[in-house]
């Protein structure tokens, strides 16, 4: 019997269509998961993602489940959300210094992340959660960081219903201790389109080339001696 | 300097106008927290308690955010939600069988909700989410117990802005070992209008008095000698 011929593990991929997460979504393809991507809205101002997330699904025929959050709170919280704050233009020295919270914190995104991925594996009998956040060139957000993903784990473990039924939930971070660097290197070798990507917070045509998204991209792409497309 | 010049601590109370939420809204007041109470919709039957949680906050002065959450994965996967499916009529022995996993559970609900709550919280400076679930009298929902709350306790004040700048966000869950007749004497206690409260899963004009809401809230007030109004 051929191993493919066997019944896939189901897994709700995050997935955002920007550079890490669609690295996430081939490296769950490449591990034999039987894949549905979760893309979340919740104001963000880079949308364009949205339609590349679309893109690189119908390309790979995953189905891809929207969600649009509207948390009023959101609005002036952060950089990424509000109407009338400007994105930073942030250096890399500044992006590197694990002190600063910077505006584009969103405050509590990758939790809400988690227990929405978590909501719909319970709901369709997913057993994984694949979420691309890295602790490396993290931006200095609290989220991205391996003290906040283990107890988190053993929450949604305990608080679905494998808890009783004994299938539990396992949520995978394969980018968490990974650098830009590596992770291009990672989607180069699992043959990521990175032109479909999309990593800029700005919603322009082009990438902005400015803001802490794209300075990190290019500055990984550049160490790992590949070209960006 | 009386106490209650100081600057009060601000705390997110997940509300939902039921007896429960109710109690711990009464017991966070009287704690001396400034509250404010976030009102979770997601599509669930009981809408009926959106009003009585309106009702209650404002004879409290209590601010009151509402959210409303559209999860399509919900419809057919738990009896609350579902626009064809029956809430069960369920007897206090099988309600008290751990092992079963009712129609009645809401995939992910608990995690989702102090999610939010930590988003919210995050938000406007709040240090303090203060939730009612209660593991004694708790329908089998596996995320109504200390093993789901205690490690997403730390998740919470890992991946919040706390984690950098000290200000820490605790989840306190008042009524996590309390039995519903507990509750009820702890309710009489801190003066909750009962009357103004809502528990049936259902939304008519009346409780059902069948489902394993109205079950466990009369076995409750039962053992505690207390007249539910």
């Amino acid at each position: 019997m051929k191993k493919n011929n066997l019944k896939k593990e189901k897994a709700v991929v995050l997935f955002s269509g920007g550079l890490d997460s669609t690295t996430c979504l081939y490296w769950a393809l490449s591990k034999g998961y039987d894949c549905v991507a979760l893309n979340i809205s919740y104001g963000q101002k880079h949308i364009k993602e949205i339609a590349c997330a679309k893109n690189i699904c119908a390309k790979l025929g995953v189905k891809m489940q929207s969600l649009n959050l509207n948390l009023p709170w959101l609005e002036g919280a952060t950089s990424l959300v509000g109407k009338n704050k400007v994105l930073p233009k942030a250096s890399l020295k500044e992006i590197h210094n694990k002190n600063r919270l910077p505006s584009t914190y969103v405050p509590g995104r990758n939790l809400l992340f988690i227990a929405l991925a978590a909501s719909f594996a319970d709901s369709i009998g997913a057993t994984a959660i694949i979420a691309g956040p890295n602790a490396i060139d993290y931006s200095g957000y609290p989220d991205c960081r391996p003290q906040f993903y283990t107890p988190l784990a053993k929450a949604v473990k305990e608080g679905t219903s494998g808890a009783l039924t004994g299938k539990k939930i396992k949520i995978l971070t394969p980018l968490l201790k990974l650098s830009k660097a590596q992770i291009a290197k990672l989607g180069a070798k699992l043959k990521v389109p990175f032109s479909l990507t999309w990593t800029c917070y700005k919603g322009g045509a082009k990438p902005c080339g400015k803001c802490d998204a794209c300075l990190l991209r290019a500055q990984g792409f550049k160490e790992a001696g590949i070209l960006d497309k």
